[in-house]
Parts: structure tokens; sequence; C-alpha cells
């Protein structure tokens, strides 16, 4: 995976030093762009079995906002995922189930149906399956999937949502069905229209002069073997450190990543590339975030994956273009959630 | 035929006398209701000196969201009062700053700007005063004034906020104004039009036969000496234990209520009156939050306030009455957060 890689920012380096005549340069950007990312879609993104009902939808989004899902009942999917910062949660790594730290940071909702695994270490193969792991996770909402069924079954006003979103169910209320609609909710949560996605479209104004200069700097240094598609990201695996390793600090030694789930050697530090989309808004950064300032987070990428001392302009430059890439926010209305009912287990609390 | 048609006449007759009967005990239904409630107005209620222009709403629904007020960055307005669950949120006692619990139940922000005073124990005179508490209770968000000044003003986002809603002033991010905003926001979430409003605005047919004969029961019985008005509370103190003293589970010692804050010993146990607004959205009850089942709450209402050990029927009338006291809860659209700027602190966590 390492050769692969390497051989790929070789060739994009490659690319990179043909020279562009003048006159064709913002044509040129836009066509070398549009040949290594795409737009945001307007539409969200269809999840293959499972059918984005507006009655689905709308139940999805109530369990993503009902912390009764953890055991708790104080901790939900907006409280690590808060759609009002991007989809994720401002902190270094979340706060969980009786304030306990979890391992990583929160990586945002928002596009992840546009990621090719979910989890940094890829190990839920989509959002649904992704839905059903905070839940268990022990520092994380702590509960069991027996547990959530028996809570939303005791809350009266849930037969009736999930009857209407899995119609023709003799028994609707499952567990499967709980993560199903809250992966068809997250798929709405796309941002599209940012200024790079119109730049894409064809607007050669959406982008400031600097901006340009700073997708041009992105992909002439290569980031784009790793930062493309629709996510700019979200599409492959990467090593933390393929050149050369990060400190401990920013990559702790006790945090293999991809490895513990494939068992493989190969894939020690290796995580999902995270998507760059509304990075802006989702400070601070990496799997450990450990670092706060995006500048500082794109010279330790040019360090570590591509061996490369980016100078402070480019540094500038590249952060510039990166702020092209928050879309229009989700629009969300608070969901009113159905009170519990007689037989809602109490809270869990010490 | 004449025998039938005096079965007829006799019949018209009878009915008549019921309908009238019926319409009349209807009238007088409304009329007495009417003479101790008054309807949630459709309009948000004005804060004096504190103006709701869109501008101050908009900021102050954004701070209600912000967890950045917050030591750790964790916790916001919406964390114990939460607009998913009737302004409040599902606890015994509010979970706060590193899982420490808060000694009282959360109540709700919905209608608040209807109470006479703020906070269980009145020890805030109105919204604006009250918002400052919870940012400082070090079990809650446990922040100092300065230092949510310090990142607010860190988060390059917030100063047009600011400047919007509160023209002309040269330093708009303080502590008081940002207390003004929340306070404008949490006037805007009121719930009109709960069958009861409509059946005081003069619709007989908006509550059920079983909700009439619970708010007659309410009125009966006592009830509406303590909990009447707009908010169906709110507008007096009253002790906890008036006639009869309530369980130690249920009103624990060491929390004199309103004692700690008048010093005089005859405000032992007294607490505000709480609103019975969209109370079975609301549970668990009482200052304790140690009671989950409104039934046993109205039961234990009428042993320690009224001493009326009152019947399994008069308990599930007065219920079904409650049941009419839910309004349209608010629309609120989740906002936008600014992201934190460079010079924004780091959340504080162990």
């Amino acid at each position: 995976m390492d050769r692969l890689l390497r051989a790929h920012i070789a060739a994009f380096a490659a690319l990179a030093t043909l020279a562009f005549s003048a006159g064709a340069q913002a044509d040129e950007l836009q066509a070398r762009a549009n040949a290594l990312f795409k737009p945001i879609p307007a539409q969200a993104p269809a999840l293959p079995g499972n059918q984005a009902t507006a009655a689905r939808v709308a139940l999805g989004k109530a369990l993503y906002f009902d912390r009764r899902l953890s055991k708790s009942q104080q901790i939900s999917c907006n409280s690590c995922h808060s759609i009002g910062a991007g989809g994720a949660d401002q902190q270094r790594t979340s706060i969980g189930h009786h304030w306990q730290r979890g391992v990583r940071n929160s990586p945002t909702t928002f596009n992840s149906a546009f990621n090719f695994v979910q989890f940094w270490d890829g190990r839920a193969k989509d959002l649904t399956e992704q839905a059903g792991g905070p839940m268990q996770n022990p520092v994380e909402m702590a509960n069991t999937p027996a547990a959530v069924v028996a809570t939303l079954k005791s809350i009266p006003g849930y037969l009736p949502r999930f009857k209407a979103a899995f119609p023709g169910e003799a028994d609707p209320i499952t567990f499967d069905n709980t993560t199903k609609a809250i992966a068809v909710f997250e798929a709405t949560l796309t941002t599209p229209n940012a200024p790079f996605d119109k730049f894409l479209r064809g607007d050669a104004n959406a982008l400031t002069a600097a901006q340009k200069e700073g997708l041009r700097t992105f992909m002439d240094k290569g980031c784009i073997a790793c930062h493309r598609g629709v996510n700019a990201g979200g599409e492959m695996y990467a090593k933390f450190g393929l050149v050369k390793a990060p400190g401990k600090e920013i990559r702790p030694d006790a945090d293999k990543g991809r490895q513990a789930v494939s068992k493989s050697p190969d894939d020690a530090f290796v995580y999902k590339v995270p998507t760059l989309r509304n990075i802006v808004l989702t400070a601070p950064y990496f799997h450990s975030g450990k670092v706060r300032d995006l500048g500082e987070a794109v010279r330790i990428m040019g360090e570590t994956q591509l061996g490369q001392a980016l100078s402070d302009a480019d540094v500038s430059s590249i952060v510039m273009f990166l702020g092209s890439l928050t879309g229009d926010q989700p629009k969300v209305s608070y969901p009113e959630l159905p009170p519990s009912g007689p037989a809602t287990p109490a809270p869990d609390y010490p």
C-alpha cells in the first residue's frame, strides 16, 4: 500500500510540473479539478435497500436527536455529531457515557454517505452498520440493541412512527430498523453549493484568485493523491505517516488504526482518508484531534504524507482553498420527541 | 298518533333540557376556568428593556445551542432544556460539568417568560438574570463571565451577530448582552393552542368529556389554589408539604428551597409553583425529579398540599385534564454555529 501510494504521489507531482499556457489557465484549472473532484449533488444520495421515504427520514431525525438511545438517556447521535457544528463536536475526542473520553475525534456525519466505508478505521461498511456502533460502545452511548429496542417500544409515540417508516412489517421496532432510519436521515445531511462545487460546475468566479491559487497548490503538491472525489477524501485508506511518522502526541502508539480491524501489520496507523468538506467547521483535526489549527494540520500532512516542508505561503494558500469547501449547511428543524411511557426504563446513572 | 306525538314531544323536551343543561354546564365550566386561567398568547411575550429584534432572537438561539459557553465546551442551554423534550431533559436532575449531577430537576424553558420569578427557588428575577446562572454554576456549565466573553470574542463569526443584535454599542460582546440575547430567544419558546387554550377561548369541543371532568376535578379539589394563571403555575411560591411533609426521598432534607435565598425559616421547603404547561412531556416531576409517573405526582400533591387522599378516579381524571395542557411545540431550526478561531480557548477537560 505504501508503495502504491508513493507511486501515485510521484505521478501527480510529475503532472504538476507540466506547463500550461497562461490563456488557458482558468479553463485548465477547472478541467484538472473536474478530473479529480465531483461536486456534492443537489439530491441526497440513495442508500441501497433503504428507501428514503419522508416517514423514514423523519423517524431517523427523531432518533438522531433522541438521547434515550443511550444507557444514560443523556447522549444522542447529535451529541457528538452536532447539526450546528458541521456534523462534529469541536472536542479533541468525544465525551461519552459518564464523561469518558473516546479514543478518536468524532468524524462529521455531513456528506458521510459519500465515504466508501465508515469510522476512521473503516470497520463499518456503510452508514446503517455505522449507526449501530456508538449506541453499543461502552465509552459512547453504552447501550445494547435489546435495551434500545425495549426503550423505543416503551415510548408510545414511536410505534406509529416506525409503522409509517417500515410499512407492512408486523413488528417494526427493531434495532436494524432503528439504524436504517438513522442512516437514511444522515444521508440527507449533505452540504451542496460550496464555492468549490460552483467552480467545478463551471462558474469560474466562484473561487477567489487566492482560492484558485490554493487549489493549484493543493493539486500540485500532491494532496489530491488521497483527497479527491466528491468528498475530497473518504474514498481510500492511507497510512498516517506514509513518508515520515508524525509525533507521538499526534499519532499515539496505542491506536494502530485499521490494523485492529484487519489484523494485518501493513495496516498499522492506516486510517480512512477523511473528507475535507466543511473542514473549517470541524476543528480539531486528525483521528487524535490533537491539532486545532488548520494550517498546522496542512503543514503536518505535507511533512508526514508527502515528505515536503511546505512553505508558509503554500500552507496559507492551501488553507484558502480549503475554505472554499464549506457548503450549504443542512437545514434541520428540531424534532419533537415523543414522551416516555410508564414502562420506559429510568436513565441509568450512578 | 296522539301517543306517538306526545312521545315525540316528550323526547324533544327531554333532549332540549339535556342540551340546555349540558350547554349551560359547558358555559359555566368555561366561565369558571376563564376566571382562573389565561390562554398562552399567540405572540411571544415582550421582555422589558430587551427588544426582541430578529437579529437578537437569532443570536440568542445560536447562544442557546452553543456548547462553547461552558468550560468543557460540551454543555449548552439545550443540554438541560432540550427543544425536543418539552424544554427539559428527561433526567431526574441534570448532568453537568464532568458528569456531575445538579441538585434539582431541570425546569422547562418553554413558557418560562410567564413565570413571576426564575429557578425553583426564585433566585433570579427574570430570564435575563436566570440565563447567567447555569453558565457559572460549577456543577452545570462551570464557566465564568470573563471566560464566556473571551470565548465569544475569539469566535470571529460572533462579532457581526452581536453588532446586529445590539446596534450602536461599541463593544457589544458582553456577558449582559449574552444573557439578554438568550433570554429574548427563550421568550419565543411558548406553546400556544393547547386544547385547554382553545377551550378557554370559547371552543367548548376543544376538550373531551373526560378532560372537562378532569378540569372540574382539578378546580374542585383546590389544585387551582396554586396552579392557575397563564402557566397553570409559575405565579407564586408554595411550601412543598404545606399540609403534610412528603417522604424524604421526594423532598430531601438537604435542599431547603427558597430558604437558602431568603434566609427566612418560613421559607423552608418553599419553591416556585412550577407550570403545568406541557407537563406530560416533562417527566420526571418535582424539584427532586424523583417521581416519574404523572398520576403518582398528582396523588402526592393531593396528600401533601391539600391533605386529601385523592381517589384513583380523581387522579386519573386530573391527569386527563393535564394532557390538555400540551400546546404547539416551538418550531426551531437548528442554528449554524460560527467556527472557533485561532484564539478560542481549548475545551477544558481532564
